[in-house]
């Protein structure tokens, strides 16, 4: 009878993406623990919203998962400092158990990881900005991790949920590249707003009423925005996710401002105070996109936002394109994302994965797919 | 500077996609050898095909991975029978760092990974029979893995391309059970073959001259089928592809025949003696599949030969079925593969991946994968 081994967790973030993980962590420890042969056990020893964190009183004591809302709630300590997190995961036991989750989209945090990977903790996260803000932070990440060029010791950086939420995307990626295969181009719609504004302004066949004023403040209204629209109109969100697969294939982006991005929002827009101004002015500007529309409607095609990874020239760009309705990408439905990995061994037909890539349930799936993954590997 | 730990590795079967493996394989000892730390050295111990195979002199005098060939040809050795090869590997210096890759589609050697796993070598295969065979088979491999319920000492099983080969199919079925989803259908053209016959013969929006007999034997020439097509047209391909991805999803199915699988075999040809013969007769009946043809268009549909795995209900089903042209099934093209994943999480619409699934190259690539995920877990 082998003993479980401990896998020391610490949870930063607790909104709607934490929440959603915490209660799937929840779960995956009870079935751990009602396995008839165990072999993980699951300590949450760290749980930390933005003012406020609970630490477990000792490692062999810990916060038990149920009520870590509760232990929260009640709790007056500050969130500690990420370095002063690392050093305490790093008196865990056995410190080479200790994951930390972050949750949340905060760059301070991101720059933190390769303290906490080379204290040998490893970081699981859909924090997109880790590894698409400036190429020093991707370099020193990798270079850190057991799992990029550091040494055995160290911890490991998982990510799937920074590209696609629960989506297998990162993990096709770095098989296809460790794999030997040559990626040649990734192309697709990144992002499940722009997905789902232009597949109301522009569905295949149907003729649409609104205009695409109409279809910003209807998305706004469903939460499929954020509340400011521009949050996602100005194409960064796209630019991040390009940068970050565009890395992984060996294309060393300097940053997701470094390469053509068309935002859509116009000029005259772009600095009224706020998200209400801007959805409130934007009918006025309705006939230049919808010029766009008619002139892809006359060609038979459909418009889509997308993000395209050149690999080969080493080139991005993300902007609307027009797309033949039986091309995948012009089928696409609700708010979906699409991704298609053009390879040398997929070369007649892409390898294309498709589905929601974003809500907390799948982005929480991305993240607890990856801790399992490196409890495997602990 | 630590030391690159040793993964002894035993290859059975070498034609077209055991080939396309060692060459994939020789490729990743030579990254992993000249990476900065490296943490990984591959040792080829033991290579074999059905006549023949060579051993290592021993485990640090390993057979050279770019001259595996040379080796097997001029080696005078009978394979070893599996028992034997078990307890080869078991002496090797880290018994526990021992991988057999199965590159067969061999029953008997399926039925002996029970027997590796216990003694602590982990299997890595695109072997289906191992999976779709009788449920007892099954049972016996999962109990005796560590990523099933045998030991933290005993072997892991890992088994990506028995199904849609490179495409990442059984880690994503793995990726949604293991994080609680749960699985409600899953449904697809799982068989390149059928895929590329009836996209073919109904083509979305394309009149089509030939009868379903001159698509049969076109597809043969062409290399898409087995010699005798009726190893494809009699269905149980796809039926033990749904076989194996209902049992990951929990549905205890017995075999492949003990559910409704349509066979495209008229009665009347299943005893011809040769795959000629078969190809020579079946313009008779083309009649028969043609008006079912016929009253698919009618409906403004095309027809698509597809696997079915209802997780709710506990069944599975293969057949022909009819698709609008705007569903992702209908739309495929060429000889890809699709897979549709409906989820308590992916509801409104599925989690769905496409590409080709079948070929020595990304087959490779789907146990090379594995063998890296393996070779991390060791």
């Amino acid at each position: 009878m082998s003993v479980p081994k401990n896998v020391y967790v610490a949870v930063i973030g607790t909104g709607g993406v934490g929440k959603a993980f915490l209660s799937q962590l929840e779960a995956l420890s009870h079935r751990y623990l009602s396995s008839p042969t165990p072999k993980t056990r699951i300590s949450l020893v760290y749980a930390a919203r933005s003012s406020k964190a609970v630490l477990a009183n000792a490692y062999h004591d810990p916060i038990p998962i149920s009520s870590w809302s509760d232990s929260l709630n009640s709790s007056s300590t500050p969130p500690l400092e990420p370095p002063a997190l690392a050093d305490f995961l790093a008196k865990a036991p056995a410190p080479g158990r200790a994951v930390v989750i972050d949750n949340t989209s905060n760059e301070d945090i991101a720059r933190s990881y390769p303290i906490f990977l080379s204290k040998g903790v490893s970081v699981v996260t859909p924090n997109k900005k880790a590894f698409s803000s400036d190429l020093d932070l991707w370099k020193a990440i990798f270079a850190a991790a057991a799992n990029g060029s550091g040494p055995a010791t160290a911890g490991y950086i998982y990510h799937e949920a920074s590209v696609g939420a629960g989506l297998p995307i990162i993990s096709t990626v770095k098989d296809l590249i460790e794999t030997g295969d040559i990626i040649t181009r990734i192309e697709g719609v990144l992002s499940g707003t722009m997905s789902f504004l232009f597949n109301s302004f522009m569905p295949i066949g149907g003729a649409n009423g609104g205009g695409f004023s109409a279809e910003v403040r209807n998305a706004r209204d469903l939460g499929y925005t954020e509340p400011d629209p521009r949050d996602d109109l100005n194409g960064l969100d796209v630019a991040r996710k390009c940068t970050v697969l565009a890395r992984l294939a060996g294309v060393p982006v300097a940053s997701p401002t470094s390469f053509p991005v068309q935002s859509l929002i116009p000029k005259e827009l772009e600095n009224v105070k706020t998200g209400e101004e801007f959805v409130d002015g934007l009918p006025q500007f309705d006939a230049q996109i919808e010029a766009v529309k008619q002139e892809a409607a006359k060609e038979g095609k459909v418009l889509r936002y997308v993000g395209t990874v050149d690999v080969t020239k080493g080139e991005c760009e993300v902007g609307l394109r027009k797309f033949d309705p039986s091309h995948p990408i012009g089928g696409l439905k609700g708010s979906d994302n699409i991704f298609s990995f053009y390879t040398k061994r997929y070369e007649t037909s892409p390898l294309v994965i498709q589905g929601s890539g974003a809500g907390a349930e799948v982005t929480a799936m991305g993240i607890l797919a990856d801790f399992i993954k490196v409890c495997g590997l602990l």
